[in-house]
């Protein structure tokens, strides 16, 4: 049998049988199982999606057909079918591919995405374009149900819908986005699904279809028929014919013929189309489908038991989920809001503990921030749990609705900093940057799992907005170093002389790791934890500063924006300017995927490198 | 006759016969026409919602029920009701009362609003809190149908449509959002208007009120049953059923007696309710009435011809325009995008020469950008004209789908600054601080109306995204003093040898005025029109802080993240720190409404003020 790496994807699949699609279907699944069990990724998503990517490729001729996969992280077996299976062992790898569509890696990626909901929007500009050009081809959003909640998929709808422009929306219904999806689009949807037309349509659609090679415009009308007449029994409600687009589905999105056969007829039809595909998430693989939660990003993995390789530590997700169900506890005005990301940012526990004042906003950023608002009016506590690369959805929603008000929301931002694996579109290195300069928010960073827990006791003792912003990955301990009294000032955790090194966040301990080789240059570097990046604790930072004469500001954030201008503006205001400054953060460019120790390490992050450039910002100076 | 000034509201509405409401109605409009003639203001979406107000004020009983009207500019007749109308010879003016709702003003202004399409999300968290307190009283959104296009407004359907919390939505639809709306919606609401059953149901819905004194759980069923014999008919599609909000409409939005039977009835219903009111924007002032974009933000007019006190001279958006029709004709590829703020960003005329090159997406910011991406991957040219505080909307998706991909998308950020009258919820301040730490963003200002055309040529030069912010108003003209010749570099406008003006957009033609004034202290200033705010061209500033060591920075945005905070992180990076600085720019505060001369007098930006910070900066050192 032939390997994967050895079609000509995509158009060997143009000659092969259904029999052997569907049998391709098994090997692909069987070769994402083992390759993500190896690097870790996004399996659930993918596995469920292999069907309706085989067709796609099938019936379509990427990349005059443009396929635009929302999210992204469901492209695998779009990228396994555009010739990059060869390179799997290195997906989501420093330099090697990414998990998500990129440009750069094949002319098949329409888009470099990363953020859900985006396109339908991405698909119309694609579309606009080719119909102001006079050029063919079918432009193609795929679509999760989960994405589909997200606003901007909804101003999409809204504009193609007018337009009349011809896209084709793939409305893969999973039945959940990431985690259990409410709204009522869900409940739209499960109606759909659960439609008595259901299996009659598909009956029909048979008939009308059988036998002909290829549908064509003389089939459009009799479609047309067999829609008008089961339209009110299968559509109940039919957002989105409401919205100018015409409807098919439901669809068994695991059946290649059934998928080919609806894709023909979509390319025959005109305007805007969406197919409502129903697939299972983990498909073919029992551990995932029991658990595609677990498994929709996962770590490299046993895929025999499915269990991790690496059984996973206290996170600082975990901590912060602990610290909110004490909260919680002491607190009966205190509420968890989260969009889509339940698990994944701790709320569990507090869901359990109080599922009434716990909501899932789905994939719903800006309203999960404008709802706080509204909660927050009313005398609650609101506590918003988000990704810090998805909060960038709402930097309007906090602005107007919590920093003008004055509002006691607090902005938990898990994924902060450099995240790794998930690359340029999902690193959280711009939060310092969007929230120091509005008005009003407090920013905090925790050193440690610990500080983590103190900073969400000293935000409940505010009356304004206020953000706690902490890394993926493992919780680290610098108890032995550091104490804990939050009350509004920075800390000293070490001594030094002849440098002034101020960090924040996780790069506190990279510091105080740099302090240890510095030592043995003869250089005694005092280390400071800014704990507050707003409003930033001067006074011990100016003494050390006045002491040392160099400063060295160190943060996981890009620098424009971020610690370095804050303090250097305050210094400035202050009139203090003799002193030399090195600025040590994520430079003014997107970062790439791969491991978060060896980004670090490139871009000079990390303890030892911290060291060297010290050390020379010292020498230089001598 | 009683004047509005001497009534107890909104207690009276309550004793109030209907014949004595429709009276009141008149003597509304006729207030709000003398008052917004003296001062200027939002007076077509006011006198459309006159009845709508007075019904809302005279069923329910704020702030026990919490009225929140969307984006907040139509809640002049809102305020009028609650106490304010002896107020309104300050409207928008500085420490007079505002142009939205502020709650520092009363008690039944629930939210301090300002941009479009929250008020759902703000009301479901009112509800929730109420349901999780088990207290009483119903949550009232009041929206638009252009601000029901923005992502969140849908988002918020979903949420509460899920949730099935009770909340009344009133859909203020008056066929259009301040500019001609278009999109999917905007055709179901047509149909909606449209539909033959519409008088019907109303003959229907009056036979079977009708004698009852208030409307009450008995006659629900019935009511049910009515809706659902004419379901179909009158909802072709039924969006907001199908999110799980009960319909009622479309109603009369200028028929008080309709509007309180229909209030009463939807207060008695359960669950989430949406009314479709149908208001002519403008009603009763014929000016308006046949001009409603005119008169939805105008400046301060003659009542009875509607014409404007101070004829319009060109400004910046009419110049921005005037260039891109320019740039249109040499450049079939270029295409230009608003988001329901066609003539205010002065599009119109690009609209007209090149209809088809031109969209107008409605009240969608993250649609607009995201749309511009696909249009720009497909080799296009988009242009894409919002105000800077509602490309605050669109903060993720320029990060995510224009920087990373790095694509040639043209920003032109009107009304940037401080833009007085509309206060804080509006002031263009913080662009400068979200757009500089993007990596790849070109950010520009220009000094004056030409520098605007020569930056738009410039921009077309470049291969990746470009934002050029200038302010509201009447162009300024320094051509006496400057060049145009856009290369990437700052220009030296005066020469000076004891300090440096660093000073960037329309403050160039305050430092230039400050600099006279200070020459009759014997003090040389230097002035420097940066031009760029991102990539900072050093080499002329840093060559003219080590002339005179001292550099002082002049921006109209917060200091925060500004050009201040850029132009030191770039400074101390270079080691360079033989200067003091002085930072000019808005505090990190929010800036309340008033004038824009009395604002920047007020906080020390206008030529006068920095004249004298300048003056005291440099006698400090001696």
């Amino acid at each position: 049998m032939k390997r994967l790496q050895e079609y000509n994807f995509p158009d060997d699949l143009k000659s092969m049988s259904e029999k052997e699609l569907e049998l391709l279907s098994y090997e692909i699944r069987d070769f994402l199982i083992e390759k993500v069990a190896n690097t870790g990724g996004h399996l659930a998503s993918n596995l469920g999606v292999v069907e309706l990517a085989i067709a796609l490729h099938r019936v379509f001729n990427s990349p005059k057909d443009k396929i635009i996969w929302d999210v992204g992280h469901q492209a695998y077996v779009h990228k396994i079918l555009t010739g990059r299976a060869d390179r799997f062992d290195t997906l989501r790898t420093l330099d090697g591919i990414s998990g998500f569509p990129r440009r750069k890696e094949s002319l098949h990626d329409m888009h470099d995405s990363g953020h859900a909901s985006t396109s339908l929007s991405i698909a119309a500009g694609y579309a606009a374009a080719r119909d102001l050009s006079g050029e063919e081809g079918e432009v193609i959003a795929v679509v999760g149900d989960g994405a589909m909640t997200g606003g901007i998929a909804f101003e999409a709808l809204n504009n193609v819908g007018h337009s009349g422009s011809k896209i084709i929306v793939i409305l893969n219904d999973n039945e959940m986005s990431i985690e259990k999806n409410g709204g009522g689009l869900s409940q739209h949807l499960s109606k759909l699904r659960a439609s008595k037309a259901y299996l009659d349509f598909k009956k029909q659609l048979k008939k009308t279809l059988r036998g002909v090679p290829r549908v064509g415009d003389s089939l459009y009308s009799g479609f047309e028929h067999i829609r008008d007449a089961l339209k009110y029994a299968l559509i109940p409600g039919g957002i989105f014919e409401s919205f100018g687009f015409k409807y098919i589905g439901p669809i068994d999105g695991h059946d290649v013929h059934e998928l080919i056969e609806v894709l023909h007829l979509a390319r025959a039809l005109e305007g805007p189309v969406l197919i409502h595909v129903v697939t299972k998430k983990g498909k073919g693989y029992r551990n995932a489908e029991c658990n595609p939660s677990k498994f929709h990003g996962i770590s490299p993995f046993d895929p025999c038991t499915g269990e991790l390789r690496s059984p996973s530590k206290e996170t600082y997700s975990s901590a912060a989920g602990t610290k909110l169900v004490e909260l919680g506890k002491e607190n009966p005005k205190l509420i968890a809001i989260t969009a889509a990301m339940m698990e994944a940012t701790g709320l569990d526990p507090f869901r359990k503990a109080f599922p009434e004042r716990t909501f899932d906003v789905g994939i719903a950023e800006s309203y999960a921030v404008a709802f706080a608002s509204g909660l927050a009016l009313s005398g609650y506590r609101p506590v918003v749990a988000i990704y810090s690369t998805f909060l960038q959805r709402a930097y309007d929603q906090i602005i107007e609705d919590v920093c003008i008000p004055g509002l006691p929301v607090l902005f938990l931002i898990d994924r902060a900093g450099n995240v790794g694996n998930d690359g340029e579109t999902h690193h959280g290195v711009f939060d310092f940057s969007y929230l120091s300069h509005m008005p009003g928010m407090t920013v905090l960073a925790p050193k440690d799992g610990k500080e983590l827990g103190a900073m969400m006791d000293y935000a409940m003792t505010l009356n304004g907005p206020c953000a706690i912003r902490y890394p993926r990955g493992s919780v680290t301990d610098l108890s032995f170093v550091g104490d804990y009294k939050i009350d509004g000032g920075s800390e000293i955790l070490k001594q030094g002389k002849h440098v002034s090194l101020v960090a924040i966040g996780k790069m506190v301990k990279y510091a105080l790791e740099a302090r240890e080789q510095l030592a043995s240059y003869g250089i005694e570097a005092e280390v400071i934890n800014a704990r507050f990046l707003k409003p930033l604790d001067m006074e011990k930072i100016i003494s050390s500063v006045e002491k040392t004469g160099n400063l060295v500001t160190i943060e996981d954030n890009v620098l424009t924006g971020g610690l370095a201008s804050n303090l250097l503006l305050l210094l400035s205001e202050k009139g203090i300017n003799n002193f030399r400054h090195l600025p040590i953060g994520w430079p003014d460019q997107f970062i790439e995927h791969g491991d978060v120790e060896q980004l670090f390490k490139r871009y000079g992050l990390d303890a030892d490198s911290i060291a060297v450039k010290v050390r020379d910002f010292i020498e230089r100076k001598a």
